[in-house]
């Protein structure tokens, strides 16, 4: 068996903190014998979760910290100041090689922040983008960036488009994946100014098979397997996916509920319908890794459940077997910056 | 009786033209007896279609035209040198004042131009925005801009919320509705370069109810009335909206055909689901206006059936009856420029 894949759990952060991160964690070191996972978060409580499971105690751990970050906090201040919080403890683990990853539901903003100065980029990444799978009629789509880059210069799509494409090809297994640039039309010369000079760079690359662009209608379809843009439209596109099916279930529910008739034949859907909805939930997938860092830092959703975290932990095994760090080295156009691998 | 509302239409705009746009308009006559409505497009065609109904003939005219802008054309060209097309010669109607609206359901970029360069802005106003209703669990949305401006600036989204405000309580009847900006986090110092400028000008507005950030999916829950963003981001909104409802119908569909007793589910859900579905369709509302151009220009999709072109037809009887464009001009903060409304 290959060595272990050592991950570092962020025990107090999102909504459901402690209780469903230590199941999660429990989860993943029961089903995945590959993984040791260390809890960073208060130890008293973290314990009390803990004293309600059996599980593999080689392989699972208790690093006490005593500061946690909130979501509504600044993150760079957070960072700076909160040395001994279960992100920046975890995140100092990462980079100094005593775990592999780092996985939290908590503050996004923490996370890049602390992902960029704490664990550093790989040289040559200018920004490191949050890149979900997510669910489509076709299959998983890897899209990013999801969150870290708002105001996104062409350059960095087109790391996003190589990254992306490494990532979906060595970890998800689609062999030559179609990547596509989103934009507000199919034609080449469509868009904003950002699309319109990043497409030409796109379509130069020799390393992926840009298939050009995408527009928003056909990506629940899974038109593609990669899709890039900026941080603001890649947030509209997921949040108005995840909207949009809540409320369609929502709706369906009560359109059932309001008749006798409704209700009998909701009885005989509820199965079949069941499986539709879960199949585009968004936790289908674990969480969005931040990529292009030296380590690998996982961000799961706020709300994440425990199964959402035993994902989050799992991905990190194949993230690892597959050497996908060494891959963005070898394998992407990267500029030869003088300056070393990056940390603060 | 006020007098008639003057109705332009593009009967060669659309997948299905002339044929569903010639069954709309008359459908909107013989439904609604304030409009009056003119046919743009190739004389044999639009008759031959004419010919298959039974219509107030006082109230439906043809206007012959020879020439067609078609979907992929580079607009500003199109518009220049296709002087005898529908779009061209329905736009320079309104400009003449010999009708009060032009409705199409062809190229938004020829409509666009179209509707600045032969229509002209209303005094003050920068530019025009796309501005959709679209169906939310909470009653309809005016989701503005969708598809004009791609890079706007801040002071053009202060426009577009006081023109949605003013729209949606007129038009819509929605007293005192909330407008929010689109962003990416409800904190007023979240999004990016464009959102982070345009709050601070929103909160101080004193003739809108700015109830601060939305989120996308806070938007199918319709928790604001009018929704601001830049036509890129309001694009990738719509057009999930649209995909993901899509998707899910079908894989609703393929669910209930998928088994013996999901067949029989699906058949004593039909008439609910039914309505939920149609409830979110697309084509509830009609066409989306341009909005602050001396008339009024409707774009309907391109997909539009009849249905979409009647209810695009009868919106321009409201609007010419609410006097929107003077409620645009006596109630939003617009710059006092010297220049007279822009014509060509």
């Amino acid at each position: 068996m290959s060595e272990l894949v050592r991950v570092a759990l962020d025990a107090m952060g999102g909504d459901f903190a402690p209780a469903e991160a230590v199941k999660g964690a429990v989860d993943a070191v029961c089903h995945e014998e590959r993984v040791d996972v260390t809890l960073y978060g208060t130890e008293d409580a973290v314990n009390a979760e803990l004293a309600k499971y059996t599980y593999p105690k080689e392989r699972l751990h208790v690093h006490p910290t005593t500061e946690v970050i909130e979501m509504a906090e600044p993150p760079v201040n957070a960072i700076r100041t909160k040395k001994d919080s279960s992100i920046v403890a975890g995140l100092m683990s990462v980079r100094h090689g005593e775990n592999d990853a780092f996985v939290t539901a908590g503050s996004s903003g923490a996370t890049l922040v602390g992902g960029q100065l704490l664990v550093g980029r790989i040289k040559g990444i200018e920004r490191p983008p949050f890149a979900p799978l997510i669910p489509t009629a076709n299959g998983p789509l890897l899209l990013l960036d999801c969150g870290a880059n708002v105001d996104a210069r062409p350059t960095q799509l087109v790391q996003f488009a190589q990254m992306g494409s490494i990532y979906m090809e060595n970890v998800v297994g689609v062999k030559n994946p179609r990547v596509a640039l989103f934009n507000i039309g199919a034609e080449a010369e469509k868009g904003n100014a950002l699309t319109k000079e990043t497409y030409p760079l796109l379509a130069a690359l020799d390393n992926i098979n840009f298939t050009g662009n995408i527009e928003a209608r056909d990506i629940p379809f899974g038109a593609a397997d990669v899709v890039v843009t900026d941080a603001f439209a890649g947030n509209a596109i997921l949040k108005m996916y995840e909207g949009t099916a809540d409320m369609f279930k929502q709706q369906v529910k009560e359109a059932i509920y309001s008749s006798t008739r409704g209700k009998l034949g909701g009885l005989l859907l509820k199965p079949v319908l069941g499986k539709t909805f879960k199949k585009f939930s968004t936790s289908t997938y674990g969480g969005a890794p931040l990529l292009g860092l030296t380590g690998l830092v996982v961000k799961t959703h706020g709300n994440a459940k425990a199964i959402s975290i035993e994902h989050s932990i799992e991905q990190c095994v194949t993230f690892k077997e597959k050497r996908i760090n060494d891959q963005f080295r070898e394998k992407m156009h990267l500029v030869d910056h003088t300056r070393k691998e990056q940390k603060s």
